[in-house]
């Protein structure tokens, strides 16, 4: 007789929220597909390098798994969350250029292949291409939660530069970037399946929640992973947040708590004065010392929470556990 | 008695559409100055930089002399015009990014003030609020219009991007270069009007067609005033199309009519390996001797005649008059 051991609950993973989407996700493939089509050649090239290049296509999933949730029984979302894909391809492409990426999806970065003026252009051409969708499809309320979003987006991208290298930056100010920068788009991308589907106010603001709570945790669980590593596996793409002094919540908690010596050193690290492997092996150093890192993964998980809370007024679906146990994925990434 | 002489006609100017215009431009430059606004300081700065640099804001006030023309009686089409300037000046930024511009009306453009990063998504900011605005406002209808020709104008700046440099780019090609990155715009800013207005099909054909030949004319004449000049007044400004390599008409003429030693100029040239002061003589005179900056001038007038023409549905009035004189100012500009 052998003995079966109990096994552990597997890693929360996305594949239940992906499986419940697929056929729908073909849909908007095909759209994102046909719609990001031009006469001018380079345009469809220098898109499709990127959209092709893969990528978990979360936010447009989001969209669908809402309407799933809310048993939607239309396609009108199919042509919403491809204009929310081509909002964020949009924002990748000048993000690009503004932090001059070299790597994006494990691919050359855009930027680097065709120049910076084509990848501002071709994202501008997304980005209407994205209204032109919402457009047809008609909804004024759709319309108005994109945009807004849109320019939500933007601010906290310009906020973002503006608090780059300030070691001064408070934890508020940087709750208030990422909030504005990713948090807005995916609260967005979960507000179109209640609008289209009718569903009330009450399903709409769930919905917003669950998306603003969860993409605060993904972009925690971002910052935090660009320094979850030891010096064994540096040098892997790892630490770009560290040499491009970005103001994550790892650094500011770290700052914080650091003593003099320390706070120097986050100063001068910042300000780009410390960009060698060593240094970054220190950084991390003090991050575990002072705790920053859990202190981040924790707020995360406190963010997955409040998603996972928010989808307490529906029932318990396949859609309603895919959704929850893609707010536990967020936060299990980092371990 | 003295003999009073006979006044030939003054230059055509804008002035009567500037007149015709002015109080409903307060209202249009309050609701700009009032969305440009954000807690993100940067984005003011940055943007009323540009806005406040002034420029002509030549497509709201096609906006607005389209309504006088209607006589519409209501202020929807402040709004609209507003966010047709924003779309303009969103564009005006990413170009700026795109050509490595040092100057834009007279002013240190803002991409060296503030840097390329900033100016993009200072940018995109804009864009985003010209689409809130629309929102507001409500109609589909001018969406459709306003996201199809922000996707066209895009779509016209990567051709250009493509073409640059490229001697063989046929005068086809550059027509439908401008008539997407320039006309696409003034055709939408003169749609608004009859839309709100509800003027009816004739109406909106008719500005739409007004508006596109206008803008052909002016960028003709833009393109032309880029080597419409000589020896001695060289070196303020002129010829940056000329340095950029930007395929325009008269290059193409110039290089079509001449001979083999013009065209390996021309070939070297819009390369990048004729910049000097001298080159540029060297080729304003070829333009003069195969007379390309006439005959560009020439098809410029014949768009402005079509825009003209395009208005004769409409009763003689003042704003009649005043956007004839604008189309005539047009093509006055390079005499």
């Amino acid at each position: 007789m052998s003995i079966t051991p109990i096994t552990r609950r597997a890693e929360p993973s996305l594949q239940p929220m992906m499986n419940l989407v697929a056929d729908e996700m073909n849909s908007v493939n095909a759209i994102i597909l046909d719609r990001m089509q031009s006469k001018v050649a380079m345009i469809p090239e220098l898109a499709g390098h990127l959209i092709a290049g893969g990528g978990k296509r979360l936010r447009p999933m989001l969209t669908l798994a809402g309407a799933s949730l809310l048993d939607y029984p239309g396609t009108r979302h199919h042509k919403l969350a491809a204009a929310v894909e081509f909002i964020h391809t949009a924002t990748l492409l000048h993000d690009d250029v503004v932090d001059g990426s070299e790597m994006r999806r494990g691919k050359r970065a855009a930027n680097l292949i065709w120049g910076n003026p084509a990848t501002v252009l071709v994202g501008d051409f997304l980005f209407s291409r994205a209204f032109e969708l919402m457009v047809e499809d008609g909804s004024l309320k759709v319309l108005k939660v994109l945009s807004h979003a849109s320019a939500v987006i933007a601010e906290g991208e310009v906020d973002q530069l503006t608090a780059q290298r300030r070691i001064e930056t408070s934890e508020e100010e940087y709750l208030r970037i990422i909030g504005a920068k990713t948090a807005a788009l995916f609260a967005a991308a979960c507000q179109v399946s209640p609008i289209v589907a009718e569903a009330g106010e009450e399903a709409e603001e769930a919905l917003e929640s669950y998306g603003r709570n969860l993409g605060i945790a993904f972009q925690l669980i971002d910052d935090a992973i660009d320094y979850a590593s030891d010096e064994e596996t540096m040098g892997k793409g790892l630490g770009d947040d560290f040499r491009d002094g970005k103001m994550t919540l790892p650094v500011i908690l770290a700052h914080a708590r650091g003593n003099e010596e320390d706070r120097a050193f986050w100063k001068a690290a910042m300000q780009g004065e410390r960009v060698s492997d060593e240094d970054l092996a220190h950084a991390i150093r003090l991050m575990r010392d002072t705790a920053a890192l859990d202190d981040t993964m924790e707020s995360a998980r406190s963010y997955a929470r409040r998603a996972i809370d928010a989808l307490s007024i529906f029932p318990d679906t396949k859609a309603h556990r895919a959704m929850i146990e893609a707010a536990e994925f967020a936060v299990a990434r980092a371990y």
